[in-house]
């Protein structure tokens, strides 16, 4: 059985590099160089097996979602990624599962450009930390703050697929491959939240459900929002499997996984918005305005309040 | 029991910041300002529960640690540390424990200066993720690769102390406070490190033993090394417990957990590292020198060679 130092021989042997990595895996710590005039954006995400995916999952899609689960956190910045960091917990070394998990791991990064600089490897129950960086230009990046009454709030593609997906995978009935997929391989919306740069007020990525992350940036700006329920972007497999209104309006608004930004703007900005996230080839709806006060309130297509039982993905609240 | 935003706006409420940082806690990503002509250095290391430290390990203790072995890594590159994230996984979300954790925690990163900038709560078994980041002027990082046939190799403070430590909690017989107190609370030798810039031609940090640690500068260097075993550096306590000397050197060579730096350095560089050091307030030891060839030579003090059965910490292969 390979040991900790063969472990990262393979990941070094298959990590890309760039011209501004002037060390990478192999010394005790990379060295980088960031471009003037950029502020470099860092953010970090864990998955825990158990508690972050299913444990059926593919090695990988679980390479591919480490990493994308980290870049649309530079997504909702607006930052421009560049490089990770790989800390890898596995209860064998098991070259098998690994290079299988690389798979994943380095499709997704070779899309985005994104060279894999260090990280460690060791021994325990199986869990992934990934440390991304990238660039944003001082003064451009998409904070929570930022929202102000009147904006509109916007979702890109489609909500609930992935807590569609999972709720099926629990219940083990039939199940849609379609929203399977959503929910091992989420997109990270890279591409949008740059192009969405000087034109959104205020970002997030839909980690934890949409009522939650947009909670968040409600708090930060100080300000309120009304959500109308019909406007939530639904995908096809959405509707031909979650038909009772009520049951899939609660998937799309607490169900977490979605990757998707959800955002603010000036409604002056939807022609433009329009206009640059259709380069990236990305959808995206106004399914509120943000309003005087605080919290959210959600109508149904009817004009009807909605409550929501619980409003937020809490990663010690038991949700997988 | 506090779920994990309680958990994220206690840390939140306790960590220091910097004036290079734009953005910290709190956002999808933290935003961080690199000073011109510095390189950005980055390291990643986890720590898991019945592998990395005993399970009677104090909380404050393992939040020192947790950073400390981090910041050894940015030390063995001559980088001054300036931000991290913590990845934190823990069975519950115990706020008591979480306090007792950043006391140690925050404490080392004061000390350095180190602004906590963001990071992750998860539900699952304890491990904690740290990633540092660091600057080092581009030219002066201290690499594993240099090391010329005819540099001394030398070592800061004293060795094998952790190992002596973790071997008498196995044993759960007489244990040394003292010995105990090094496997804890390792010492990074992040002043020495910027002091050797220029000086050393190579270094590394002692995690996983001495041997294995300095055979990744002879593999990176393509040389080979000798070491006295009479010469390796020994506290009052490892003498006093390990009086057996193929003990103590095989505790010196393979334990993991000093934490002290290996560098090599030419001879003629001896007196500036002495008084470089001294102003640290480090003490170093010439320990052995680089030759042609490959692997390392052990000799005792009676001029005999010294075999050591297993020359590697692995972090799969059952150190705790």
């Amino acid at each position: 059985m390979p040991g900790e130092f063969t472990l990262i021989d393979r990941i070094k042997a298959r990590a890309a590099t760039r011209d501004d990595v002037a060390l990478g895996i192999g010394d005790d710590a990379a060295l980088l160089r960031v471009p003037a005039g950029q502020l470099l954006a860092v953010s970090t995400d864990t998955l825990v097996a158990g508690r972050h995916f299913p444990d059926d999952t593919d090695a990988a899609d679980l390479g591919w979602k480490a990493l994308a689960v980290n870049l649309s956190d530079l997504a909702a910045m607006g930052a421009q990624p560049a490089w990770c960091t790989l800390a890898l917990t596995l209860p064998h070394a098991d070259a098998t599962w690994l290079d299988a998990f690389l798979d994943g791991f380095l499709e997704l990064a070779d899309a985005h450009g994104v060279a894999l600089v260090g990280g460690d490897t060791t021994a325990g129950p199986l869990a992934l930390t990934v440390t991304v960086h990238g660039f944003v230009p001082d003064g451009e990046a998409l904070h929570r703050a930022g929202a102000r009454v009147g904006d509109e709030v916007w979702v890109t593609g489609t909500l609930g697929d992935a807590a569609g997906g999972l709720l099926q995978w629990r219940a083990r009935g039939l199940q849609s491959a379609k929203l399977r997929h959503r929910l091992d391989r989420p997109t990270p919306r890279v591409e949008a939240g740059v192009a969405l740069r000087g034109l959104a007020r205020a970002a997030i990525d839909v980690s934890d459900g949409l009522a939650a992350d947009l909670g968040h940036v409600l708090v930060a700006s100080g300000v309120g929002a009304e959500l109308e329920l019909g406007r939530l972007p639904t995908s096809v497999p959405m509707l031909e499997h979650f038909g009772n209104d009520a049951e899939r309006w609660r998937l799309q608004l607490s169900g977490g996984d979605d990757y998707e930004l959800c955002f603010v703007a000036p409604a002056a900005n939807a022609f433009a918005i329009e206009q640059a996230l259709a380069q990236c080839e990305v959808i995206a709806t106004v399914v509120g305005r943000i309003v005087a006060g605080a919290g959210l309130s959600l109508r149904t297509p009817e004009g009807e309040a909605f409550d929501l039982p619980s409003a937020g993905f809490d990663h010690f609240g038991g949700h997988a």
